[in-house]
């Protein structure tokens, strides 16, 4: 079947491009001595996390205790949790994984290493703890020195627990810094971080600069997205996923709607250019405007565009958030020449606990 | 079990709330001589297209076929598709419905209409055609008298389809004004207009004010959300879903981080206040913001807000869009007095095409 025959709207990903970005990352990783964890957030596939580990990948990334047990289900034997969990019932699944995988986890604050002390213990083995410290996302991670040294104290002073190192995200010149100065202190408590894990596809390139940095975080690359174009991480023959789309109505002469809204593209905008640059771009009109979603229309304004897709037309849209939209489909087409090789659900798609 | 010992995030509706709001709209419905079709994509649960029809619904409205293949599935016999449908394989699916279920389509352009007819005349029973048009949504429907009539004319002219009458989304002062104008071109042709089909909860309270409406199209008032509030279309008391999350981190006093992102919540916001006015509402700190959220963290702002939540506390989140919170999850919770009534799958979620 041609995936011009899949009937819209829907995901296609091309596998040519997906081999090539994953052998790309893993020679950036390789040339530069850095371990690659792959973050698996970008496809939820085990087919393709057990294609990164293949490669040469080090272990995955996974953010959600979900997601995790999805992998570990599919033989992925190397799993860290860059997500602070917390509590009884996730110590209990962290546990349970721990019991069939190596299992490493981040934490930024005492309850997030009770729980990871806690699942060790019934687990019977150890778990690795990366203590995650905030480069400038101001998302979760320590903001100090201090806050950092004594939760890597407490690591210490937790038997059922295994200090591995540090986290962050991304990697960038705050991430140098800091560790520039956490690292005699570390030293002096008879400690080493034997992990750094940095991330981030946008600057990947640079990972390899980041004095200290030993593990490069990443998943968005496998697929790449209009924002990757934008932060000059990926070029379009790099976009492995793009969503075949119909015009189901041509109101106007400077309008078109197709069959893709928010259920389909998500309302992720570009960093730069925000509800001027769209939902997506239109790969065969690149001066039509995807300018407004509804759940299933979006609604396209080609008053600047020489040419117009005509009612009926089969359209193909390049997602401004890649990660999100395999997350709203039940299932994604790989293709390979524009011939549909399988169609797989999207397994760890929702997983949000 | 109670709500509160459930892991989080999770998505979590009041029963009692859902009956309420059912029996509110239906008895507005039933007062002003309105037929009520819900429309079923807030929901996505056969369980409560029941519910709304055992209330007194006339049928229900699905946007794409395979929601409206899950709901006959379900045995919901009176369904119309409330968006174009454009080709063979659309044909055939709508065919197959309309063998088991009183099929209504709308269609505003004449390849819908042909996808229509074959539909039809595949199945040996007549369709029904609604014709949209444009009420100022700028999305589909015919912008003009002109459009509509021949649209009018090609479905009298199409012996497997009927003309059942109108459709438009939201009704307003522009619906009464394009119905005013019409009405005698539809009896001069020989035809009427038996249904005429407005929508739009926001604006619910007026539909009957819009003369000739003889239909309302709802969905979100089942669970209500922040638009709705803002629309002045709900109060809290009618709101049914609340995102139960986790704090877990608080890396700096002035910032928490929720276990929901975008994920989760969704990145909708609301009309009026935008990114300042957050992507949900803290119920329990209505002044603290949720200002960004990534894939699985919700970061909010606690500058302004008198209290802050501690590390590992329970919040609840009322969502900015309540449709797209429940097509992100693959199981809600049901609950009276918050006590667990049961957990479904959401049947009808990630049916795009």
């Amino acid at each position: 079947m041609l995936v011009t025959d899949l009937e819209t709207p829907v995901p296609v990903i091309d596998l040519d491009r997906v081999e090539q970005n994953i052998a790309r990352m893993q020679a950036y990783a390789d040339d530069h001595g850095l371990a690659l964890r792959p973050h698996i957030k970008t496809h939820k596939l085990p087919r393709f996390a057990k294609a990164q580990m293949a490669a040469g990948a080090t272990g995955i990334t996974c953010q959600k205790l979900g997601e995790a047990e999805v992998m570990a289900d599919a033989g992925l034997a190397d799993i860290l949790i860059s997500f602070p969990l917390i509590g009884a019932a996730k110590a209990a699944r962290l546990a349970a994984l721990a019991a069939r995988a190596k299992m490493r986890v981040a934490v930024d604050n005492p309850l997030a290493l009770d729980t990871a002390a806690e699942a060790a213990q019934r687990a019977g083995r150890p778990i690795g703890v990366l203590v995650e410290f905030d480069s400038g996302m101001k998302r979760t991670g320590v903001t100090s020195i201090e806050d950092a040294l004594a939760l890597l104290r407490k690591v210490r002073d937790t038997p059922s627990l295994r200090f591995d190192g540090l986290m962050t995200y991304p990697s960038n010149a705050a991430t140098a810094e800091f560790l520039r100065a956490i690292a005699p202190l570390i030293a002096a408590e008879g400690m080493a971080a034997a992990v750094v894990s940095g991330g981030g596809t946008p600057g990947f390139a640079h990972a390899h600069e980041i004095t200290g940095v030993t593990e490069l975080r990443v998943g968005t690359y496998i697929y790449n997205d209009r924002m990757m174009l934008e932060a000059g991480a990926a070029s379009l023959n790099d976009c492995a996923l793009e969503v075949h789309a119909t015009v189901v109505s041509r109101p106007s002469p400077d309008r078109a709607i197709l069959d893709c809204g928010s259920k389909t593209l998500a309302m992720d905008l570009l960093p730069r250019g925000g509800v001027a640059a769209g939902y997506g771009m239109l790969l065969d009109y690149p001066d039509a405007v995807i300018e407004r979603l509804s759940e299933e229309h979006g609604m396209v304004d080609l008053s600047r565009s020489d040419r117009a897709p005509a009612l009926g037309e089969r359209v193909r849209v390049l997602p401004n958030h890649v990660c999100v939209v395999t997350n709203l489909h039940n299932d994604v087409v790989l293709a390979r020449a524009g011939v549909v090789d399988s169609i797989l659900p999207v397994a760890a798609r929702g997983l949000t606990r």
